[in-house]
């Protein structure tokens, strides 16, 4: 069994340091907490201390002791891909998907649903609870259900079919909440004190954060320890961007990869809180929103893990940038018929955002980038094709075989 | 580099040898024809054979010889998981469960895929077609797009709508079809013939068949190289089943592992030629079917592919058995409910036939079982729960919270 490195928790505000444990925020200044890990042990190991497939893999780095508590559907181990034909399309020399679609419920959460339920099982809870616009609630319901516990799902109401589907499947109790988000997310993260089920929100606790942080590992690993220039990560509420961020830090802290990718954030237009702040160089201010295709990123209201986000953009030479919806369907169907990977508006936001970020002349084309898709196409609803068949004979089925290939079928 | 081991092709009905090269069937006797490799090498070398992630990791025992033509979405490399809490619901000693909707469409179609669009690229085609319920149609069209070739897509009027969504997305061309996959299968079958298009068809090529074979090779490899006493695979044609089973055929031969495990053929009652004659001791009769909630396992006419797998159950020792839609639907919620894991009704047939054979004392409880899911629940399109939302103040969120779970979420 590998054994977990986690040491403490640290405030990112203050710096205090606390021991580990179900701790939500820092005692002395109520600052948001981060784990740290024996990385001079990570050092002195090097990839050794990583074992086995998916993301449980990278045990050592996520904060899970026992490995009786480390639940698992099979998530992580998605694939990095090579998308020469999409890049040449965006005018970029070379282009990466980390296709996060592949994970047992379709979406990047699975990564935190794994640590956010193995730290439930690690501090004796046997409930759960989120509020989430429809992957996140898919998630963590399908894990706790896995784990055997009870999760209780708020979900959107705007919630597409697959989602609401696969929720009603597989959550003790769903839960569907009025409007969106950022409506019920102050009372519930205010409710979450009281612990009567385990946070596992994106606001505050640490332990459901840091599965994500494994992008970070596996894009490194996946690149034989020299990560792209650039990584662009989907922004809501910042818990995707800061843990892939904080993975890269500690593999370049503990000398496992040479220096840092510089980190995108990509938001939906209609949820720019974050992007907004950051060109024009202010603080964030929370937006009203309403609807975007791109469900998963629907937060006007990011909180603590905003201000987060926007310190490390601009500690670290970052980027940030949103995109319209439209643009977002656009990439959707670029993505789809360039590559044929199938990504839901959520999951190819990102690659909207790195088209205006190359049409606008921010990022340079020369360099290495990744996009990171969060999310399959299978949750999308959207009108569709009609249905109505044709009967074919023979004849009738050449002709339109014929008629549609001109002849481009055959060997050359 | 890995090598092909591939050597050349032999016919399964009179044993006619046949050099590698793209043939639907034998030359003398017209029975089908399977890849035949060099096991001696594989006895040789073992496991040191296999490297790097997915379905390619096993690229010696496929036949694509050139690494520019191995077509990946990131296929394969699918979970084995343990399942406890549902092998004591069937009460059955130890349940694994193949969950092949982790694949990049979701499905166990994009293993053949990758085979299938990589030996049209071999061979020098610019198009591709398939007749499907909608599994195999979004997968070939996006393993299609994935290699920049037309894809012509002949999908059934009654599939799901995430599956239609996603075959419009990533499809050059798609064709809605009326009436069900028998009555177009032969007429397209004969088109074939005419090499307008690679044939990624379920019935003759055996490039295409090829890749499923992966599937026996990753539930052995994640066994220690000691598989389980018995594998559940769904039957429709027969591909998965037929493919599983040489696969396993291979590894022993190859001395890679002991011996065989028992495979059970698991079909929806609405389309059971092959069960029914498995049953009876009889060839098979085809049938007229209609719908079925098993979308991917609605064929009642399974060709020559069906009298191999009725072959292979009888010389075997094999099992055969359906499950109605009812029994199906229930295996689907016992599924999700139990481990969290959510599949569609094609990939829980298997689940609802494991259920039959148990409570019919037709397997051995004591045994170690494998079934393999074959598909996401994701694209499952069903009656949704009431999207009606609640809007909630703190007071009457926690007094939700509190009924709900009655003190049931602390710690113990």
């Amino acid at each position: 069994m590998v054994e977990s490195l986690a040491r403490d928790l640290v405030c990112i505000d203050c710096g205090a340091v606390s021991p580990l444990g179900y701790r939500l925020e820092c005692d002395k200044c109520r600052g948001l907490l981060e784990l740290r890990y024996d990385l001079d042990r990570l050092r002195a190991k090097g990839p050794a201390l990583f074992a086995g497939p998916g993301l449980w893999r990278y045990a050592a780095v996520l904060p899970v002791g026992d490995a009786a508590h480390r639940v698992t559907l099979g998530e992580g181990g998605t694939p990095l891909l090579e998308c020469p034909r999409l890049a040449r399309q965006l005018g970029v020399r070379r282009l990466l998907l980390k296709y996060d679609g592949s994970n047992p419920t379709g979406t990047v959460k699975d990564r935190t649903s794994a640590t956010a339920v193995g730290a439930a099982l690690q501090f004796g809870y046997t409930a759960t609870s989120v509020v989430s616009s429809g992957n996140a609630g898919s998630s963590i319901a399908a894990y706790s259900a896995r784990a055997g516990l009870r999760s209780l799902i708020f979900a959107y109401e705007r919630a597409s079919a697959p989602k609401l589907l696969h929720m009603s499947a597989t959550a003790s109790d769903l839960i569907i909440y009025k409007g969106v988000y950022d409506d019920l997310i102050t009372l519930w993260d205010r409710l979450v004190e009281e612990r009567l089920f385990f946070d596992c929100g994106a606001s505050r606790n640490p332990y459901k954060h840091e599965g994500k942080k494994t992008l970070a590992y596996e894009i490194a690993e996946q690149s034989g320890w020299a990560p792209p220039d650039v990584v662009v990560a989907p922004v809501a509420v910042g818990e995707t961007f800061i843990a892939t961020a904080r993975g890269f830090r500690e593999l370049r802290d503990a000398g496992l990869i040479a220096r840092l990718p510089r980190m995108v954030a990509a938001q939906a237009t209609r949820a720019n809180a974050i992007a907004r702040a950051f060109r024009d160089g202010t603080a964030i201010t929370p937006i009203k929103i309403g609807y975007t295709v791109a469900e998963g990123l629907a937060a006007g209201s990011p909180g603590r893990k905003g201000d987060w986000v926007l310190r490390l953009l601009r500690e670290h030479d970052g980027l940030a940038a949103d995109a319209e919806d439209q643009e977002i369907l656009d990439a959707q169907r670029l993505v789809a018929r360039a590559e044929g990977i199938w990504a839901g508006p959520t999951g190819v936001a990102t690659v909207a955002v790195l088209k205006r970020l190359l049409e606008g002349r921010q990022l340079d084309p020369a360099q290495t980038i990744c996009a990171i898709i969060s999310e399959t196409g299978l949750k999308t609803e959207a009108a569709l094709p009609s249905r109505e068949g044709t009967a074919f004979d023979l004849d009738s089925l050449r002709r339109l075989v014929v008629e549609r290939l001109s002849g481009r079928g055959r060997p050359g």
